[in-house]
């Protein structure tokens, strides 16, 4: 049986892993190769070989309460978007709590991990090790788990940019931007329009001369504050994920982009991509269009040349006396540490079983974690899938046979290269909430939401209504947590709580059900018109159209418990 | 007959009255303190005393088509908001074309204007001077234009604050502000949510450990990214302050509040003020709820003592550790060169004539210029009050008796109080669109837009539909300008021309005059409710009613000339 089990990476992934495996009696060895947990999270002023790394004014892209560990709410006092710093106290908290540190060796390495001998019977690997005083160690594990996450090798396709040998200017990868002041009154080109572009690219125009913003396609850009100040996510929801799945495609698109359009049209701020809002991991970017307005970011096409100096963009426009050029052309992922037989990587794709376990190995007991893209927060998934991966170990859950494996690997890789723009950043993406239940009905804990309603009609109003928050994972089912009705029913509270500042004033924010059922409507409406095939065999499924609308109607009734 | 012109100060205000002198056929002497011109928007590393000084990431809050001189378009080239650095270029373009800085005498202080002995008769004033050299010189002029702004003193209500003596980080003005990376990981507390304030929170956000923003009252946090991303102060025209006028003054909040509280509730980011959105000059600031939703900046009340290191606020809560102190306290103005009795200022107010002439002097030879707080620009104010100015200097203008400009100088005060929240701050309060044309009317350059309809309807859609930009004032009257019609006709190209970084993309953004018709029907129907008494009054001054409606109706049919 198994019992002993490595953990790679003390990151996020890496502690609720450790965390994990002793909820399931497992016995987890983590190696971490710096000397503190964090991973990404941690800010370091040199960023070391092969490790993510950030820059000090890091902000979260996620809220607290859609981004938390399912059974170890962030504290109520925290702001919903956590500085890099704060995330970092979180962790800290969580493993102390449950006491994960002492199960870490800092400064160790993993040089390789590989089936034993017997692995088609024992399912158990060598692991090899070095900690930093050169000392090299074998173990052998019962199971691995790998959490080194997605980025590990900054990607700086420089063969694309011709010329850049002759730039007289300095040039780097994002992840080696710290800190704008050294580049005061510098003419800078960013590269990319992901996540770190755009946020480099706001700080820098505050103290350069001039930010040029070079992205191939553009891009949709989504605001962290969401309607009436809540934070964007949290109106990720089951509403809104049936909306989506009950309009065609195009139309949710539509309905999105004429939101993002009424705030700044991407059109005329040269942003607007060829490509659908949901063909593309989305930018997150609350202050760029005020830098565009006001020219201290100009958006560019591709960059054709380096010259000297100088940079040409596909336009044929040509700027001078560029000082300094940011690649943030994000990073690419690999395993370094085990033999390709096991887990190939080629155009950073690797085929995973709903992004966990090689289909191929015959035993299930290597799993990645965190090896996902979502449109949400990565903790909480995570997690997710450290609770499968672990009930996998101990046999509790089967996974199905190779080739239904690799046909759902397929499968997703269909669906995600039909959706979504061919790019190497679009190998590993997830919708948040889809993704959550499908795993989660691997090992029993998708929360039931006809029985909540039968049962606990309050608790299924924000369950259904609400933002889609980890505890619904805890609340029935192997790694049920007592606490997590309680942390449903708060959850509001928490994000309410760090915004009241002044106890001179005690705000009392309402949120209303109307809109989520309006939207519901107006879905049912459109799909039946598009779907006029396909919605009759939808209505003769009555459990899943119950599944669909079950919650509304009653909600109705009850309102809204927050 | 006037003809020597003394003009204080060559800033925005400065630089436009020696080009209207020179227009009128007058003889500008201009005397300007610093060695250059610009005034306030000519950044300098250390501030002079009794200076204004800004900090070097300034950007102003008002869009290139409205802030420009009336004659001289802005480069289209330039940005919509344009960086300090940029409008000094601006300036630069300006004093060059018409050759303005061989007026200006810099490095010279004056020290004295005073009535000339036979003032009652000649109305000439005796202006001393000092160079840098310290030599003193005596002057006499027909006429004296002050244009040192009001930004002169900064306002530091330290005896409001118990304990400040006490304090041991430090502190300073918002005017002694220049660059954050100083503070970073350090504690800051700033005083005030103008835009100095909220600007400088938000700034020195990225880079302290913690900034709290002490506020009295709370503010209206407006965008300068306005809807569909074009700039918002191009929304303010003819028809906005018709809607405005019909409505009453409550319902005009009320529909204003709940846009802003779309974006982000006030109330929860505990900034909802008491009182209405226009009882106080807006607070502009696109980045302020992005870091209040992620605690970067916390809203706090207003300080009730220091002590030591700790400031302690209204609500009782305590924060320790405080490395600084920024008084974003505002400014105040005086006169220092000018007997009490030509022109006494208290609580910020003095007795002016529309804000330009001191009404009891008898002869009308000494305008203030620029000495208002408009929402919307100040410079094409400065420049039209420099052109009323002039004409009166020259006798073609008279101004009312002494008595009525009393009358009239009462009136505004009263409306000011009752419309604003009392405060040093709201003493020179003046809305664009109107004000503009009142003082265009006293000169008769106001754009008549029943001729406009009747000559050139396209012309006049632009006028009635369009941003209220200076141009309309340059279309016929003393000062009339060949170029203005092209400059209205173009002005929507300008606000684009700077956007189009990406010759890739071609963007065709459309406007539509829908949406102000809709605001108008709806302004009607509310205000027919609201003014069931008064509006028949209305509807019985067919000219009055006509003046506000009239380009509505041909307009539909014409459609948008933007």
């Amino acid at each position: 049986m198994t019992r002993r089990v490595a953990v790679i990476g003390a990151g996020s992934s890496g502690l609720v892993c450790i965390k994990t495996c002793l909820d399931e009696g497992l016995e987890p060895v983590c190696f971490e190769s710096s000397d503190d947990i964090g991973g990404l999270w941690r800010y370091k002023e040199n960023p070391e070989p092969d490790r993510a790394s950030i820059y000090p004014s890091v902000i979260i892209n996620t809220s607290k309460e859609m981004m938390c560990f399912s059974d170890f709410p962030i504290p109520a006092e925290y702001p919903n978007y956590m500085h890099n710093s704060i995330i970092m106290d979180y962790f800290r908290l969580y493993a102390e709590h449950f006491q994960l540190t002492k199960y870490v060796r800092f400064k160790t390495t993993v040089l390789q991990v590989k089936q034993r001998h017997d692995f088609s019977h024992s399912g158990q690997w060598d692991v090899e090790t070095k900690n930093s005083e050169g000392k090299q160690q074998k173990h052998i594990f019962d199971a691995v788990m790998i959490c080194i996450g997605h980025h590990c090798h900054p990607n700086m396709p420089l063969q694309d940019f011709p010329g850049i040998g002759s730039f007289k200017g300095v040039y780097f990868h994002s992840r080696d931007y710290k800190t704008p002041e050294q580049w005061r009154n510098k003419k800078v080109v960013v590269i990319g329009i992901g996540n770190s572009g755009g946020d480099i690219a706001v700080e820098l125009s505050r103290v350069t001369k001039q930010v040029y913003l070079s992205t191939r396609r553009g891009a949709w850009i989504i605001n962290r504050v969401g309607d009436y100040g809540w934070p964007l996510d949290l109106s990720f929801n089951r509403v809104t994920n049936c909306v989506r799945s009950l309009l065609p495609f195009n139309v949710f698109c539509s309905l999105g982009e004429s939101r993002l359009n009424r705030r700044f049209n991407h059109r005329l701020y040269n942003l607007q991509p060829k490509h659908r809002l949901f063909n593309q991991h989305p930018t997150i970017n609350d202050d760029l269009p005020n830098r565009i307005l006001s020219g201290t970011i100009q958006v560019k096409p591709n960059i054709r040349r380096f010259q000297g100096s100088s940079v040409e963009f596909d336009d044929g426009s040509v700027v001078e006396d560029i000082d300094l050029v940011v690649f943030a052309t994000g990073y690419s992922f690999s395993f370094p540490f085990l033999t390709a037989n096991v887990l190939p990587v080629s155009g950073n794709k690797a085929s995973l079983y709903k992004y966990v376990f090689p289909p191929k190995l015959g035993k299930q007991t290597l799993a990645v974690i965190g090896l996902v893209q979502p449109l949400g927060a990565i903790m909480p998934i995570s997690e997710m899938q450290a609770r499968w991966a672990t009930r996998v170990f101990k046999g509790c859950v089967k996974c199905p046979s190779v080739d239904d494996m690799l046909k759902d690997v397929q499968c997703k890789q269909e669906a995600m290269a039909s959706r979504y723009v061919s790019s190497p950043r679009h190998t590993i993406q997830v919708d948040f909430v889809s993704y959550m239940d499908e795993v989660a009905d691997q090992l029993g804990v998708r929360p039931s939401l006809l029985r909540l309603l039968l049962t606990d009609p309050r608790l299924a109003c924000s369950v259904i209504f609400g933002p889609s928050t980890p505890y619904q994972y805890r609340l029935s089912g192997p790694g049920k947590w007592a606490g997590a009705r309680q942390a449903i029913l708060t959850q509001w509270n928490r994000v309410i709580q760090p915004m009241q500042t002044n106890a001179c004033k005690v705000p009392k924010p309402k949120r209303s059900v109307v809109v989520p059922l309006v939207l519901l409507a107006a879905a049912l409406g459109v799909a039946s018109y598009y779907n006029r095939n396909s919605l009759p065999s939808i209505l003769q499924e009555p459990s899943a159209l119950l599944d669909r609308i079950k919650g509304f109607v009653s909600a109705w009734g009850a309102g809204s418990s927050f």
